[in-house]
């Protein structure tokens, strides 16, 4: 299995299309999902090329899991949710669709089922998300 | 939240009740799930005290990932399968319901859901399967 690069969150990691980003550093992006399956779901992932956890390096997936725990504070303050899912899909059947490295990164909420897949957020939606989650990171 | 050292997993850790083990190393310990979602189902652990991805050291969420890629491979060949889904839940709201940090490595298959939860598995197919999944490390 090869990595593309065209595959859409290297195209967001270039800038190349737009993302509700929310936190960065050396090593990992994270952004809001714009197909939430929670209110504030956001997606980590590596700044470097890898297609999932079978070719990824152990620092790739080391400085991942350090932003999701960052994240995962960060939403469950932004959000008052209490608790958070983390999923990360390897290959189409292992349930993956864009073939970058990436951890989902679910708040829960009392009662509230995961959404179904596939349905798309409204833009103003996701920027209210974004600044609530960069609000929380910044109180952290 | 606090650290309930009398966790089922805490007592695997401590060999109080028995587990088909698959692998250890000295951070981290894999074994079967007793009620696997997939055929192959394993679990991976830390050997130290914590909750989940909120009170976990970079340390040990950095171990658990690299065992999880080890896991990842092992399973795909062990199995057959052609993916996997890696899960991992923090506090009751968010899934969990065991209060040690773990992920889960599911094994997918073509065509085939997950299992619904709750199902325990027989101890012979259990054993049948750490020890399949060991050659594949073994081999590896």
């Amino acid at each position: 299995m090869s990595y593309d690069s065209d595959n859409i969150f290297a195209k967001i990691l270039r800038d190349e299309i737009p993302s509700s980003r929310v936190y960065e550093d050396d090593e990992t992006l994270a952004f809001m999902d714009i197909m939430p399956r929670a209110n504030g779901h956001v997606l980590v992932i590596p700044k470097t090329p890898c297609r999932n956890i079978l070719d990824a390096s152990e620092q790739q997936l080391a400085s991942c899991m350090a932003t999701a725990q960052k994240l995962s504070h960060a939403v469950m303050t932004a959000f008052g949710a209490g608790g958070v899912t983390v999923q990360q899909f390897n290959e189409a059947i292992g349930g993956q669709e864009v073939f970058h490295l990436h951890f989902h990164i679910l708040p829960r909420y009392p009662g509230v089922a995961l959404l179904p897949p596939g349905q798309m957020e409204d833009t103003e939606v996701l920027t209210a998300n974004a600044e609530k989650i960069r609000a929380a990171l910044a109180d952290g």
